[in-house]
C-alpha cells in the first residue's frame, strides 16, 4: 500500500499546504490501492508516528531516516524514562536526567506538538489541536466525567476543567501511520481521586509530588503558635498514601522512604514521629508479576522500613479536609470501605493504578471506513470498522501489529483484508487479538516499536510475526535493597539492587543522560538529595 | 547589647512559646540596657536573619553556630547563585545547580518559611506569615498599586492579586537581628510590565523565561494553516525584547543568543531568519559600570552576532497584541516612546532594570520605637525613628552596619545612641551613612554579611568599620567572550570568558555544585543545552 491508497476522487485536502509526497500527474488515480517503492525520487514515504512514549519514541529511535521521513505528533516534546519516575519525584534523579526531547533524536525529524483528535483513514489525514502554548502538558491527563452530548473534537474529554486556550487546528497528512498514544489512567469513577490525587506517569507529576512532600515538612516545621498546627494535624499531613501495589506504587513508597530517612530525617528530627507511610491495593497480595517469595521478601523489607501495607483495601472517596486544615495546606480525607465510616488522614494522595483507553481510541474504534462497496454475493451495503478490544478498549492487532478491521453484515469474499493496511498500533493502546494478555508494560511496548521499526526497514511487514520476550522484572524496595524476577532465576536484596541500577544504566537512552544518572547517583550519594523546592 | 535591651515592663509575648533565651529571674529586670555574655550556661543568642540572598545566606554561612544560634526567615528556602542565573534560563545548566537549601547549610540552621511582614524592635519579636504552602514563592515579586488604606501586614503589596489562601501568622523572638531582605523590582509605574514582563531575579522566574522561550520556537514551527500563524505574527512572535542594558540583561541577551544559535538553529533551521533580539536602554550607553573601550567592545561583539542594542529608548507601555494572537499566544505590543505611536511586537520581554525599597523597610522606617522618655532639658517628649535614606527607600545603617535611628525633635544629651542596637541591615535594602554610593550589588552584599559574621563571631561590633572592596566586574558577552573590569587591569574576550567562569566556578558554594555546574558546561558543550520544556 502507498500514498495512494484512498478512495476514488476524494479531496486531497491539505495535500499541497502540507507537502503531501504524491506523485504529480497521479494525484487522482483512480485505483484503489497498487505498491509504490518507499522512496521516489527525493520523496520519502512520510511516517507519522502519534506519541512519544516507550513505543513512539522508541520506534522513531529505530526506524531508519534515510528511508522514512519521520514526524512525531504528540502532547509534549520529550520522551520520559518511566522506570526511573519515581527517583526524580524524591529528588535522587533531577528532573531532565530521565527525559529525552524528541527533536534531539538522531536523523532529520519532525515534530508538531499536539493532541491528535482524529483521523481520516481514507485520506490519510490526522486532525491535530497544538499545544505548544500551553504549559501544563507534562501533567497526566484524567478524562473527567463524560460531556453530555457526544461531541467530535474530544478535547473535553481530555480534562476535567475545559482548557482556558484551545489551541490551533492543523492536519497532518501520513503515508504510514504509528499509532502509540498510550493509555489513560483510570479512576474507577472513584470520588475526588481526579482532583485531589497525585499520579506518577509524567514528569510534570513528578514535579508535582517532589513539591508538595518537601512543602508538606517546610508546613509542619513552624513553631507552635496561635494558629498552627497541632500534632494530629501534623500526623494526618505527614501520612503518605500510595495507592496500587505494582511496581510503580511500591517503588515510590521505597524511595519515598529513603528519602525521609536518608535526607529529611537530620533537617526535621523532630517530625519524625509523625511520618507514615501505606501502600493500599484491593488485590490480597502486591506485585502480583513477582512470585511468592520475592513479594514476601518486599513485604518484610517493608515491614522493617516501617511502611505500612494494606492488602484487600477499597478507596472509597478523597475529598479536602474541612475547614483550614484543607483549604490552606491541602490535608486530604480518604474514606476506605474496610474502615467503615472513618476517614483517614493524608498530606498526599498517590494514584498508581489502573489504565483506560484513550479517547482517541474510544473515537477510532467507533469510527465508520470507505466501505469495500455492496457484497458483490448478496448486493447489500457493508460497512467496514476498526476492531476494538471489548475488555480493555484497545484496538485489536494483528500479529504484524497492523490494526485489525471487521466488515459487517458479511466479509465479501475478495473484500478488503481484515486489517487497515498502513495504520500500526503499539504499546499500551494496542490488544494482540492473538495474545491478549500481553501486559501493558514499557518492555512490551519498547519491543514492539523496536520490532516495527525494523520490519519497515526491511521491507518486511507482514513476514515474521512479532513474538514478546519477557527479559524480567525489577522492582526497587528502598535502603539498596531491590527484586528481580528474570524468567527462570530471581534475585533480591543488594545484588538485585545492583542489577537494578545497572539495568536502568544500559537502557537510559541518549549518551548525555547515561552520563548524568550516575552522576547524579554519586552526588546524591555523597550530598544527599536534591532537596532545593521551586 | 543583649537580649535584655527593650523596654522596660513590656510584656514579653511568646517568650516562653518560641523558647526566648532570657534568664529566670531577669526577664523583667527594669534596666534598659547592659551586656550579658554571649552564650549563658546552654543558651546561645538567637541571631534571626531575614532574607537568604547573598547578604542573608552569606552571613549565615559565615556565623559562627557554635556560639550562635542562626534562624533564617525567608520567603525561599534556597540561596540562589544569581551571576549563573542567565545561564539555567537558556538550559546550560540545570536549575537546581545554582541552588543551596538553607537547611544544608553546616551546623545547626533553624528556618522558617515565611513573610516577615513587620517587626517590633521593643518586643525583639518577628511578625512572620508562612508561605510553606505556597508554590510560587520562586517567583520574582513586584508590588502592585498601592493598596488604598495604608493597612498594616503589608501583604497586598507583595503582589498584585491577592494570595488565594493566606499563610498562617507566627511571632518569632530575636536576640540579634540582621535584615538582608533585598529589594523588590521596580517598574516605574510603566502600564503592564508587571502583568507582562519576564523578571530573571529567582530561579522561578529563569524557569518561566525558559519554558516561554522554547514555547515560542515550539508554537511558530507548525505547518501553516487556515487558522495558524503567519510569517508576520513569527516574526513578533520571536522577538525577544530585553529592557536593560546593565550586566544581567546584557547577559540574558548573550546567554539566549547561544541557545538560539547553538542549539535551536539545527531544530528550527526555517524560523532563524524571523528572530530577533533587541536590548532597550534609557541611558545613552549600556553597562555603565565597565569603561568605554569594554562596552564599546561589548557592542561590536553585540552586532557582530545581529544583537541590537537601542540606548536612549523609553519602553512608555506593554499589552498583549490584540485577538488570538494576544490570548492564544501570548504575543506582546511594545510602544516605545521615541518610536511614536507604532508598537513593536514581541513574544518575551525580560525586565532587567531597577530596584524598589521592600515594602517591610518602608513600613519599618515609618516606625515609632520606644522612644528615650521626655527630652531632659526641655521636658518635652520625644520620638525615635529608624532612619531611611530619602533617595532609594533603603534604610540607613552606620559603618558598622547597624540601623540608624534619630531621635526629634531633639536628642537628648544622655539619649539612646544614633543606632538600633542588635539590628543590623545588609544587602540591597541597606544604605550607608557614610557611603551611600555603594553599588546594590552581590559583591557589597556578600562582603558585608562576611564582615558582619566575623565582627559578631569576634565580639567586635563597633571595632573596625566596614570597607568595601571592589573586586572587578564581569559580563559575559555570547559565543564564549566576556569582558572584565579590575581594579588597575581589564580584559576581553575569551581570556575574559575563562576569567568569568573561573570566577563562579571558585564563588559557588557548595561542594555539591563545584562538581555539577562544569559537569554541565561540560555536558552543554558536548551534546547541547537542556531543551525538554516541561
Amino acid at each position: 500500500m502507498s500514498s495512494l491508497s484512498r478512495r476514488a476522487g476524494a479531496p486531497h485536502r491539505g495535500v499541497t499546504r502540507y507537502q503531501g509526497h504524491l506523485l504529480p500527474g497521479l494525484t487522482h488515480a483512480p485505483t484503489r490501492s497498487f505498491s509504490l517503492a518507499k522512496t521516489t525520487g527525493n520523496h520519502k514515504e512520510r511516517v507519522v508516528i502519534l506519541g512519544s512514549g516507550w513505543a513512539g519514541y522508541g520506534f522513531a529511535r529505530t526506524l531508519d531516516p534515510a528511508k522514512y521521513e519521520r514526524v512525531i505528533i504528540s502532547p509534549r516534546s520529550y520522551f520520559v524514562f518511566t522506570p526511573l519516575l519515581a527517583s526524580t519525584s524524591v529528588g535522587t534523579l533531577e528532573f531532565r536526567t530521565i527525559l529525552e526531547p524528541v527533536r534531539r533524536l538522531p536523523g532529520k525529524i519532525g515534530f508538531y506538538q499536539g493532541w491528535a483528535d482524529d483521523i481520516d483513514f481514507d485520506r490519510k489525514t490526522i486532525r491535530v489541536e497544538t499545544n505548544a502554548a500551553d504549559d501544563s502538558a507534562s501533567k497526566t491527563v484524567v478524562p473527567g466525567p463524560s460531556p453530555p452530548t457526544p461531541e467530535t473534537t474530544g478535547t473535553g474529554m481530555k480534562t476535567g476543567p475545559p482548557a482556558k486556550t484551545k489551541g490551533d487546528i492543523i492536519d497532518i497528512r501520513y503515508d504510514k501511520l504509528v499509532i502509540a498514544c498510550g493509555a489513560y489512567s483510570q479512576t474507577f469513577g472513584i470520588e475526588g481521586v481526579r482532583e485531589h490525587a497525585h499520579f506518577l506517569r509524567d514528569i510534570g507529576d513528578a514535579r508535582r509530588i517532589r513539591l508538595r512532600v518537601l512543602s508538606l515538612f517546610e508546613m509542619c516545621s513552624y513553631p507552635r503558635g496561635s494558629d498552627t498546627l497541632s500534632d494530629a494535624d501534623k500526623r494526618a499531613l505527614l501520612h503518605f498514601a500510595i495507592v496500587g501495589g505494582g511496581p510503580t506504587g511500591i517503588e515510590f513508597a521505597a524511595e519515598l522512604h529513603d528519602l525521609i530517612h536518608e535526607d529529611l530525617a537530620p533537617m526535621y528530627p523532630e517530625l519524625m514521629p509523625l511520618v507514615s507511610i501505606t501502600v493500599y491495593d484491593v488485590a490480597p497480595k502486591v506485585l502480583p508479576m513477582f512470585d511468592q517469595a520475592l513479594a514476601q521478601y518486599a513485604m518484610d523489607t517493608f515491614a522493617r522500613q516501617g511502611i505500612s501495607v494494606k492488602t484487600q483495601h477499597h478507596l472509597q472517596r478523597l475529598r479536602l479536609a474541612d475547614g483550614e486544615l484543607g483549604r490552606r495546606h491541602g490535608a486530604l480525607k480518604i474514606k476506605i470501605k474496610e474502615l467503615g465510616d472513618d476517614e483517614l488522614g493524608a498530606g498526599l494522595v498517590v494514584w498508581s493504578t489502573g489504565l483506560m483507553a484513550n479517547p482517541l481510541i474510544a473515537k477510532l474504534a467507533g469510527k465508520e471506513l470507505a466501505g469495500p462497496g455492496p457484497n458483490p454475493l448478496s448486493g447489500s451495503p457493508t460497512t467496514r470498522r476498526v476492531l476494538r478490544d471489548a475488555r480493555t478498549g484497545g484496538l485489536l492487532i494483528d500479529e504484524h501489529l497492523r490494526a485489525c478491521t471487521a466488515t459487517t453484515p458479511a466479509p465479501a469474499p475478495n473484500g478488503p483484508p481484515s486489517v487497515l493496511e498502513d495504520v500500526f498500533v503499539i504499546g499500551d493502546c494496542a490488544v494482540m487479538a492473538a495474545d491478549p494478555s500481553l501486559p501493558k508494560t514499557a518492555q512490551v511496548a519498547s519491543q514492539q516499536a523496536t520490532y516495527l521499526a525494523k520490519q519497515l526497514n526491511a521491507d518486511a511487514v507482514g513476514q515474521k510475526p512479532f513474538k514478546f520476550r519477557n527479559l524480567g522484572t525489577l522492582a526497587y524496595l528502598g535502603s539498596w535493597k531491590a527484586i528481580h524476577q528474570g524468567r527462570s532465576e530471581t534475585l533480591r536484596g543488594w545484588v538485585a539492587w545492583v542489577v537494578w541500577r545497572g539495568a536502568y544504566l544500559t537502557k537510559s537512552m541518549s549518551m548525555r543522560n547515561k552520563i548524568l544518572v550516575p552522576v547524579y547517583w554519586f552526588i546524591s550519594w555523597l550530598f544527599g538529595r536534591g532537596i532545593s523546592r521551586f
